[in-house]
């Protein structure tokens, strides 16, 4: 992107500067230039384009036969975020999907890849997804991961070129490169309904979260989520019931029942039990936490390998989370080689509403 | 309320002139000279206030202390819709809480008052709850009404008089014309929180609504429901999740949980299967629905007396409902002496979202 371009973005409010340590870039906050939100723009011009929404089918048969028309490749979605990982003159740089640096995974980068990949291959850039107990945004992990986070690449492009690299290309760097990759259960068409309802099942009954479907030629890309990722959302959500958009709960509810009815599994009553489960145990903790500390809160705790970088995230939160992130008094602290971070997002609408109700005034509806 | 007054406030757009066949009368859509919204104004100025609107407490042991410094009356809250009856002239009327007169609970009221009751006091004015599953306007109703709908007294005034009659007068005078009453359980005060949690968990293991308590002296009273109340609610309105606004589930949820962790509920597997069940059996429905008929929608279907109020009912729904209601060809049709109308309510948003879920069309989210 030449400069002009980027400089009347910036005038616009459809781009904005950023620094992280030495480096200056730029993410997107709007479309410019046909490169969406949340693309950077590196030193030189070079763009990282944003990773781009995939769309999401609900119903398995219906949503094959009408996505695809040739073969696909199915991978599996991982609860976790996205990030785009590349090397930048001598720095290697992890970005949120919103096109900032994320002080966190960028720290991390080295306990997951070699950076002599970039030797070989200095303009690659990596799409990963980084998941796990330990990560500083989400409340939920996959089973898989027990501790601490894991990272998973899922994608590979070019640096300054559009569109992702094929399966097979990509499937050879990462296997070449001993890159850590998302899980590919194969190649499938549209007709492939029963061996992907097989799949997805094995995956419902593992607690993982679902496929994404990969075209092999054009575009296509769609995802379809397990029954028990719905389910997972809500438990780990739930103690935040009124301050996520009550879409978040219902649109998963929907979703759920379309995945239950598809596969025949209504009226199964250890499903209902996890579900009414999933609710009630968030909430129970919530009144729980309103009674004995008066607020309603979720701590976080998550390891840096470098002290700086734990205050450059530290700042962030403080710039983005406001009053409703709480730093432990004393961080970060050293231990077994990391620098350890922990600290509380608050629930204001949990920690208002239950004060009030708890209190015994009454509320009028 | 004098003819300028209500001239005024029609003319302001806080009141509106309806007529019910000879009838002429007005409601008030807003505030006016101290009167709620939902007043009714008779021919001649007559006024008969509001039902006001009782506050909820969410925790039974805070709520009456805070709440309560006298001795107090337990009733049973019952689900239904509240109606206001009066006799005007030679007619015996049912005004809605909105100040309507309403056909359906007006038709039936011959079935449950004897009108020889005005010929004593004139002047009275009922107010009770209607409820049972052949009602119009509710998908749910209490276990103990099986059939047909029934009415139960619960509050008295007099016309053009402020305030309810005290509780003796009011159930002397239930007891003396036999007119049928919500249940009364006694006469508790502030200290009673070991009674009245007996009477909750009796009445929540009989599927019961909760409790209406009313300060013996003075205006004080408020509302306290059953946690099977809220799983009742979302059972029965789970079909219609994405028409209702979402606030009427994440409600319910948070009040359950606080009765939960009141009553050392927590981890019930039984209730936890139930709160599932609740969403999903709804919700399971909902999509069967979809895939057979294409549209998503509830059936309803209740009894009239004469045809000429099922006539009055159809053209009430017709310019409320809109496009959502859909008669039945050839309604009402008359079997055992009662004419019947059927009817259904269409949920637009369930129907549209469905469509597109089960064409196997992707949704960005």
């Amino acid at each position: 992107m030449d400069t002009a371009t980027l400089a009347d973005a910036i005038d616009a409010g459809r781009a904005e500067r950023l620094r992280f340590e030495e480096l200056e870039y730029a993410r997107l906050t709007e479309t410019v230039a046909g490169y969406p939100r949340g693309s950077v723009v590196l030193p030189g011009g070079v763009v990282i384009p944003g990773y781009p929404s995939i769309g999401r089918v609900h119903s398995l048969s219906a949503g094959l036969r009408e996505q695809f028309d040739g073969p696909f490749w199915a991978e599996e979605k991982i609860d976790g975020f996205n990030v785009r990982i590349l090397r930048h003159e001598d720095l290697l740089l992890a970005f949120s999907r919103g096109g900032f640096v994320c002080p966190f995974s960028t720290d991390r980068l080295p306990d997951f890849i070699d950076p002599a990949l970039f030797e070989a291959e200095p303009d690659l850039v990596l799409c990963a997804e980084i998941a796990g107990p330990e990560n500083p945004y989400l409340e939920g992990s996959p089973p898989f991961v027990t501790e601490d986070i894991a990272l998973y690449v899922f994608d590979l492009m070019r640096q300054g070129r559009g569109g992702f690299l094929g399966q097979q290309a990509k499937m050879q760097l990462i296997a070449s490169h001993g890159l850590p990759p998302a899980r590919v259960f194969g190649r499938f068409g549209p007709r492939d309904v029963d061996r992907l309802r097989d799949l997805i099942l094995q995956l419902d009954a593992e607690g993982a979260e679902g496929l994404v479907l990969k075209g092999e030629s054009g575009g296509t890309r769609a995802k379809y989520v397990t029954g028990c990722s719905n389910v997972t959302d809500i438990r780990v959500c739930s103690e935040q019931l009124l301050d996520l958009p009550p879409e978040y709960f219902i649109n998963r509810l929907t979703r759920l029942a379309v995945f239950v009815t598809e596969h025949g599994r209504q009226g199964d009553r250890e499903l209902e039990r996890s579900l009414g489960h999933a609710f009630l145990s968030g909430l129970d903790r919530a009144v729980e936490r309103s009674r004995a500390r008066g607020r309603v809160d979720h701590r976080y705790r998550c390891r840096f390998r470098e002290r700086r970088n734990a205050l450059h995230f530290m700042d962030h939160m403080a710039a983005t989370g406001g009053h409703r992130v709480r730093m432990a008094p004393g961080m970060p602290v050293q231990q077994d080689g990391y620098w350890i971070l922990e600290f509380e997002r608050v629930f204001d609408r949990m920690t208002g509403t239950l004060a009030t109700a708890l209190s015994g005034a009454v509320q009028y509806d």
